[in-house]
């Protein structure tokens, strides 16, 4: 189950960096590889099957965008990087889908490396994609590990024409995306807010051994959440910190705002964890107090009955002189004396308050 | 009850950034919007019915202050943003009611987000209610979320006219109104801290269940207050050490003087949180503490009588050939011994001290 | 209780800043003032009456030190402030006896705020008087919330003219005030390490249930005392750093002591929590070793009685035919196996270890 | 067990520092040494049995590597210290296999000391083995601890003599040492990811006794591990912002990526840490939960039979008048009285949801 | 016991800062002063009775070391002072034996506190004794609180007169007095790590209570370890960064080394930290287990035994009309009944893994 938290990155060792190996799950399907050429006044869609025939645009004025789902074909990365001139270490970061997010700046491009976060119902836990993000003067690349798509809305946007998204140039693409793969960040949450919730509410109803296994579990997926988000923070900080000339001025208060979000994503984690500790705290103690209630009941119950059996016992024994044995008001004496050993008891209990 | 936390950001997924959507818990009641126009001499108060009423007041000498409650009506936000020329990402932020407390500079105006607080009695839990000020040159825009209105002390000081505040300009006001919404989180404080001294006093008196929930709670509320509060140490730091032109030196002092409040506010904060930590170890302790001496009460009366009963168990076997049943002294030979074992056991557990 | 940690600011809500409202417990006593006025040659020492007897030393070539022993005589505060050109917000944080230790540079003074502690015997807990230092060119004002005074030692060294403090101006006689706050601190610390001293002993000998409530009043004490020392670092390590003509280079030294000391006493705090939070673990786990034990008690009596009086038990059916019952041997027989059962019994747990 | 902690450096106490003294287990291998000499067009490899034998490459023009296996060999040491002008602290720490990683810069060459890790299967435990790196102008000398070696990817390459690392010079080849030893990280970290899987699935399963020592030698291990990467980061974040000249800007980037895998390394101890506490508050609740379960079934038997076997009691009483026995509806009336209480205590139970 | 935390420091309340007082254990011994002056080629000790006999060294070209043994004697302490020109302030830290290690510079020497450690077999407890040394040019004063000498290692180095130290000046001596109390900890370290080393083997062979009060304890020195080496790191490194002209660049690489080992004791006493808490975790824990074992044995036996019990009872009792009692399968049959029920009761204890 771990295994999420570490790829086999052992299988690379020994080769020299730079080379490219695809670390992550096996990956069946076949790459798909669109592209969308556009500026303030046309937009060219089109579903690609040999990379090569997205390079020309490259060149153009307009913007150019080129998603990639899937980059377990090594062949269509490697033509990619050739063209369009990416650092070897930059290749291998896009197949190695095990990397923390993270912004790096090359001479003509910048570097982004995200993850993509959804809720597997099936398996009840957070599935992390990684999405790599090249940007560079007048194109942006997007590479993504699976075949679901994050980037509709954008595409959405770009062909309804309105807004912003058009006019501004690859930065403000670069700043949707990563926009989109952000807000995906808050469905997640919500699943986890509904989780802590209905948690919550079954701690107070009827708190049954389940829970421990569900708290671990959300546990888990918080450690995970934040190790997917935690270095975001960073990396949308320097870039809108960036020098670089490849982000506008215009862009920079988007970038802001997605930090903003980002912030807000981590903040939340840290409450989740928060509150789960405190849901473990008091779990363990209701547990606890129910352990006591039980063990109250017991000694009273034992308490009370065990002076009365000796009681008993004592006048089963057969010795052939006792007295007792053979007055009429024997019995009911014996009777009475229980009764009263009972109240006294009682009496004592109350005033302990154990009853 | 989590969903504090986190408001449904997510039905604005895919939406472009800049679009206006309100967020927040539904609201039915009418915006108000009131003006307030003065200078060191006059004061010109207008309750408003449509906003383009208010927009003159920006070009007068005079210092403006619009106030407006509700922030659910969206024309009103965009005219409003249309002829203060306001950024998109601030109208944004402004009808997003989930944010938290930040500070952004733009070019002619700051704009604050800011949480107001109040204890909810009927829920028993706090509530935050968001208010957002724009302050611009000669003007102040304070937009809130609820109905509540939390500025009407700063109003009566404008009316009488006293104090430094008609004679300063809108950053003057920008504080006050910012003074006025951190004064408010020290009702809050007293009233946990009420909450808290009876939580040790019921722990000390009586040490019930309900304990653990109320102190589930308690932690649930730090959190929620931390979230709000944290965030505006920095904001009010920022502008104290701003360089913008639109706060002036006199108004430095008083800025200075709410980061102080804001840091009393956060330490006490933390306080709370070592004093419910360690109170939730003084409750768990104390209630081992009880289920320990329940355990002893059983066992010292159960160890007592376990072996008296065993002892009458034996003479109360039917064997044929038991001398003992049949001597006169066999009866209270029987209950002396019992009364020996008791005796040494009682001896044994005192020294233990177990008694 | 906790009422400590918050003092009821509230009652200033709504108010201007810069409002004299006086924040603290009910004080009954009057106002004491007093004027010392030196040089290195002469001492004028007097005890006065009207607060406006102290304004000619203002403009002496000499030092001069007036200490208000008492804050809630506002129209006292309020002429020293208009005498003094104090700025508002100063004087209301000198009778707001709720703030945090500051340090506060206006143009002609500094503004410190610390706090006086001692250990209340009667009620068990540190109490906190503020003290205010405001350091001019040529004078020293001291305003002490409290009747006691802590600065006789001070006094003492003024009138026997020996030491460097007669030499040194003004800011020497501030550091004096500082070091006479901060050495009293020790006598606290020395208060709490005794009673850190009785727990561990009483812990060692006899732990019972009432340490748990002394855990819990020591960890109250010391979030108090940490919360009135901390600031105080930042405080003198400011002084010390300071700029500020008012404090010569002869006097940084003794500054830089005073800032050891301090962080000698916070880390000593520091430790304390240390200890006591160890101290509860070990008492936690001492009380449960102490259930353990007894539990094993109760098992071991409870364990090897239950068989042999079952067997008892079987020999006291009233069955008509038990051929055991009418021989001879079968008395001794049931009673030798039953310290047949026993023995076995004894000696499994002695190989387990449970003896 | 804890001696991996601390090695014996008190033996060292009282020599002056500089004096070469082995730190470390006891060797009694041979110590060997291999020297690579080669550049773009030719790979000179050699076994070396004299240490002299390696001195003439240091004027070569080529890149020449020596590696050295075994640094108990104090004289190899001395003599390598003296014809590459080494610094006598330098070749103390060398030989002391107590360091924690660390860069020094010398004039002229680099010192880098970095730990290799192992996962011993015998032992179950990580073994560390300090690798020390000196890299020069157009040399580089690494010298291992034990026999074992990590560089063997690295001669491969370099005899494959592709890649870049047969054109960049020594400072390549530096990288490719550091990069080799952090790529072994992985094979403990998934060594160890194996371990906390098995763990958490034992949990699930059958929560034994053996999971607690199992836990707390995972938590040993990782503060093992922790404080042998730990320092690493820092080390090569120096390293990649190094102005030396005797990194070129070609490697920086390969840096870069180092660091980013010693970051995720980190990561992951965290992470892992997270996942053991987590573990632990699992295991130890689930056995509370198992106890509980178990006192609820005792509970329930005994207090079910405690009050039946009293009323068999009362009836085995000897008393001679007791009407009840006499009558024929005694027996069924006292098995129906039992069974009477038993229905009602069951009933209770359940409506308490303790069944 | 605490008192080791915290000297009673209030006894020197309200005297002037710069008055000598000793703070310290009484101490009864005579105080010993030793005098060494040495250069390259000559080296001259003497024992000193009378203090003034060291002063002419002070203007000799070689290197003079004092080293006095006991600072209880303030006249020998104020006339050092005196003839070299010392701060009072300095001569009051040097009297004080409870000050944090600290680097102070004045205008013509360095003045250091440090604080060397010992294990006290006797009191099983960690002792620290206070050095300070003052490095002037050509001149190094170090005065010791106790009459153990840690520096018998220095002098031996001295007076072979091999090594760098005869060559180098007064800061070179400096530094190995430094060096000589930092090796010093790492035999308490070593005694510490022993101390583990067998805790841990106790944890599993046998986890008697003492252990408890075994980890408070060492939970203690770790704590007294820490505060006495925390502040040496940046004394060390201040003095390694120090622009000073008392110290030579020769010997910065040796300032460097002291650091590297300082930081490595630090390390490793969070280690020790770390693994102690690990170690209370898996003793609760194991405790917890035990009692859980030792309950299910009580469980099982007892709730076998109970509802035999109880059937013996029935047959117990006196009814004149039971059937069963009569017929001469009625033993055999109960009997075997209780077989039965016991039975099924191992059966279904097995089925829930209880035993």
């Amino acid at each position: 189950m771990t295994s999420r938290f570490i790829k086999k990155l052992s299988k690379k060792k020994g080769l020299s960096p730079g080379t490219l190996v695809f670390v992550g799950h096996e990956r069946k399907y076949e790459v798909g590889i669109s592209l969308i050429d556009y500026d303030e006044n046309k937009l060219v869609e089109k579903k690609i099957e040999n990379i090569e025939d997205c390079f020309p645009c490259r060149d153009s004025q307009s913007t150019c965008w080129i998603n990639v789902n899937g980059i377990h074909d090594l062949e269509v990365i490697e033509k990619l990087g050739r063209h369009f001139n990416l650092h070897p270490l930059l290749l291998e970061d896009v197949v190695n889908s095990d990397h923390r997010p993270k912004l790096e700046e090359y001479d003509d491009y910048l570097f982004i490396v995200l993850k993509m976060l959804y809720y597997d119902e099936e398996q009840e836990e957070i599935k992390a994609e990684q999405v790599s993000l090249i940007l560079g003067r007048g194109y942006v690349i997007s590479l993504e590990e699976s075949e679901k798509d994050v980037f509709e809305s954008v595409r959405e946007r770009l062909r309804k024409g309105k807004g912003r998204i058009r006019k501004l140039g690859a930065d403000c693409l670069a700043h949707a995306l990563i926009d989109a793969v952000v807000d995906n960040y808050f469905t997640v949450l919500e699943k986890l807010d509904d989780t802590i919730e209905d948690l919550e509410e079954e701690l107070l109803a009827n708190p049954s051994e389940k829970i421990l296994e569900d708290i671990h579990n959300l546990k888990r997926e918080l450690v995970f959440l934040r190790k997917s988000v935690w270095p975001l923070r960073e990396v949308v900080s320097e870039m809108s910190r960036e020098s670089s000339e490849l982000i506008s001025n215009d862009v920079l208060p988007f970038l802001r705002d997605v930090q903003d979000h980002t912030i807000q994503v981590i903040d939340t984690i840290e409450i989740f964890r928060d509150l789960i500790s405190s849901i473990l705290d008091t779990y363990l103690s209701s547990i606890n107090n129910k352990l006591n209630a039980v063990m109250k009941v017991l000694t009273i119950i034992a308490t009370i009955f065990i002076p009365l059996t000796f009681i008993s016992g004592v006048y089963g024994m057969n010795f052939q002189y006792m007295p007792e044995l053979h007055k009429p008001w024997g019995y009911p004496m014996a009777l009475l004396t229980m009764a009263g050993v009972a109240t006294i008891m009682l009496t004592y209990f109350k005033r302990k308050s154990w009853l």
